[in-house]
């Protein structure tokens, strides 16, 4: 017997696929972390202080107390309660075909449905993930094989990358194009050069498109137009949609939010994503959902079933409970309501100091213009800024900079864009959050002191 | 604008990785699923019919509804507190080196080490995770390349197969030999080939084992003399261990678990995965961990948050309040003589109709021998027994038959074999669990109508 033991290749092998995200150095969400800035306001990732509606969690807590299912394992499918209640929240969005494919004939690529009024098949056609996130992130393994092409519209949701990357897909970058110009602008003032998307569409690699409306973090809610002109598109070049639509109950000003797969060739081409953790202020419960055609939901449960077997049963009833009385309780107009209040504060505080932004028509985030932020000479040499700050772009930087002169956490954009060209765009700006409570409100006179270093118009 | 969507391609086009996935036909928790048998005792699946302990469920109710934490996302980490839990309570058992990395010539190759009363750091050795399952998966996406050898004790948990070939790894089996002869045995009666076992680690190809002790189905607990040997090959090789140890607290007859990682040169090479729902009775709760050096649970870690980014806050609350009570309680030891007390049903149930089995050391399942079962000629054809059952090995309708005959539910041992040559084993056993209460009583008078078709000796 070796007396004692060899040192391990462990220590430095890793499988291929991570290569990327172990390089990648510090994420945006250390950097920007509590325990760094303490005393922040924190305006930064997108969860709320307070809990989900009492209508939920009074039922669901009594019920965690005396039942015993809700501790123990639920179908793989996710709980028969909580599909039954998607199907009935959610089937008429969709305008689903009659039947589980789409016949030939049913209607113009490029414009919605007529309904058929059938509801979703809670066997074939819903499954629960752990998060919006499980459920993307099982589509890429059940439907990518390396080499595949993955389109992301920029700026993106931090993860898509990553999901993309470990399986062996290639993610394709298209912006979303800022308004011009300086001065106060609309999220739909960020537009899709359709030309470019079918150009990155149509080549023969490419097979899939991850479509997020409402947009994080730029709020755009996608028109009927648009929509329609992305599905004509994806159906001529045969395109797979992941739809990310966690914000799908949250928008303003009279503008609705479309469902990409409620358009004429789509269903069978789109997989839809919902969460749970926006709908009902539980971001921690991790419970999401996949809708789709049996051909896109059973590959993708396989997937899923293989991660994590089954999902929070607990949070599943929860998630259940608020749909079913969603309408009742009035629970997503107010919520609304609510929400349009806190985007009035946060905005108004904007003006005060002369920031421009843009106003977001859906989601919880507002994308504020950091170029006339003018950072003094010397401030960073004798602010001792982090290496890993240093090393990004400059909306970190100036990120950086607010956090320590407002102790107000903001998320630099650059978080949200690739390294592929993007950040030209993203280095611009900075990401505020307006879903917290009566922190907007602390917010406001913190920020006043970043007045002495924006350039004048 | 064309006038109708053509046919797509993604009616039939996945992932390569999930081929054999979808081609595997029905599995056997769908073939034995309780709709299938509504009125039948199952005795099939492993999760339990009682609440998680009031200690826990009282005091987690009551926070639940009064904070706000609970229900928005954890660090993706896992929450503080929990990994605190979890390093307080596991950390004698790893008799962890002195730094965090092993130093060479601290011990001897096949022997434990001395420990040095350090305690896991909870930053960098402690990662939770979306149940042992999503463990063992992100396990496989950190390390695995394509055509890795990842070595699996047959008989096995039926994910592990899936999750080794999602990402490219080849499935290599080496088998427990059962007990020889008829007659009760005794589940150390079953060994493993270390002559075999180094045949298999020592190809090139081969990166990593799964070792599941207490195991799953056999009931066998790892002998500190066994698990030496098994050190010594992984050492020699440099191979990577899954420490599957889910069952750990679970142990009986004095037999008590030994890690593999407290072996020296293991703790390098070694992420054990644990389990809240085993421990704790909450199967649906899902929360598992890994723990081991910052070179595996880093990479693990990258892999988990692009999963689901967190786990499910309150159960991890949950579980932290487990942990941290458990002694206090002496939760464990009185669970282990409840789980006891059941086993002894569960075999004199058994030995009551004169079938033989192994009586298992570890864990909450009995494997039985069915090879005496005599189906009589013409059953199967008066029955309708289903295709699936029928291309399956003959352990499959012998659970069959039991269900149909006693109207109790057990599982075919096959399902926890692969189909390359292991079977040959597997076919003449059917599993039962014994982690329900007031169902074995009740089972065993059902279990009678077996007699007139079980082989006399």
């Amino acid at each position: 017997m070796s007396s004692s033991a060899k040192p391990t290749r462990w220590a430095t092998q890793r499988a291929d696929r991570i290569h990327a995200e172990l390089n990648a150095g510090l994420d945006v969400w250390t950097l920007f972390n509590p325990v760094v800035f303490p005393t922040a306001i924190n305006l930064g990732q997108g969860f709320m202080n307070w809990q989900p509606p009492s209508y939920i969690l009074d039922t669901l807590t009594k019920e965690m107390a005396s039942r015993v299912d809700l501790h123990h394992y639920s179908h793989p499918k996710g709980r028969p309660r909580l599909r039954e209640a998607i199907s009935e929240f959610y089937s008429p969005e969709f305008r689903l075909p009659s039947g589980e494919a789409e016949a030939e004939g049913e209607g113009k690529v490029g414009e919605q449905r007529q309904a058929s009024g059938r509801k979703l098949n809670i066997e074939t056609e819903v499954q629960i993930t752990s998060g919006a996130n499980g459920g993307i992130y099982s589509v890429m393994g059940a439907f990518i094989n390396d080499g595949d092409g993955v389109v992301c519209i920029e700026p993106f949701f931090d993860q898509y990358n990553a999901e993309i990357l470990f399986h062996g897909g290639k993610p394709l970058y298209v912006p979303l194009l800022p308004p011009s110009g300086g001065g106060k602008h609309d999220s739909n003032d960020w537009t899709l050069d359709m030309t470019h998307l079918e150009s990155v569409l149509s080549q023969s690699s490419t097979k899939a498109l991850i479509l997020n409306t409402p947009h994080n973090p730029v709020g755009k809610v996608f028109s009927p137009t648009e929509l329609g002109e992305i599905a004509r598109l994806c159906v001529k070049h045969d395109i797979l949609v992941v739809a990310d639509e966690v914000y799908d109950c949250l928008t303003f000003d009279g503008h609705t939010h479309t469902r990409i797969a409620s358009f004429t060739g789509m269903w069978d081409r789109t997989l839809t994503v919902g969460s749970a953790g926006k709908s009902f202020a539980c971001t921690g419960w991790r419970v999401g959902w996949l809708i789709g055609p049996n051909h896109l939901v059973g590959p993708a449960r396989a997937v899923h079933t293989r991660i994590t077997f089954a999902v929070n049963s607990s949070a599943q009833e929860g998630a259940a409970i608020g749909l079913e009385a969603a309408t009742k309780e009035k629970f997503f107009e107010t919520q609304i309501d609510q929400y349009a209040q806190r985007r009035q504060l946060l905005v108004d505080a904007l003006d005060a100091i002369g920031l421009d932004y843009t106003v977001p028509h859906g989601g919880y985030f507002v994308m504020a213009d950091a170029s006339k932020i003018q950072i003094p000479d010397g401030w960073v040499k004798e602010n001792d800024v982090p290496q890993g700050i240093l090393q990004k772009e400059e909306d970190y930087l100036k990120a950086w900079f607010i956090a320590k002169v407002c102790d107000v956490v903001v998320i630099p954009a650059t978080a949200f864009y690739s390294d592929k060209g993007g950040a030209e765009v993203g280095k611009n700006y900075v990401r505020f959050s307006f879903c917290k409570d009566d922190q907007i409100e602390q917010a406001a006179p913190r920020l006043k002191k970043l007045v002495p270093f924006l350039k004048k118009d």
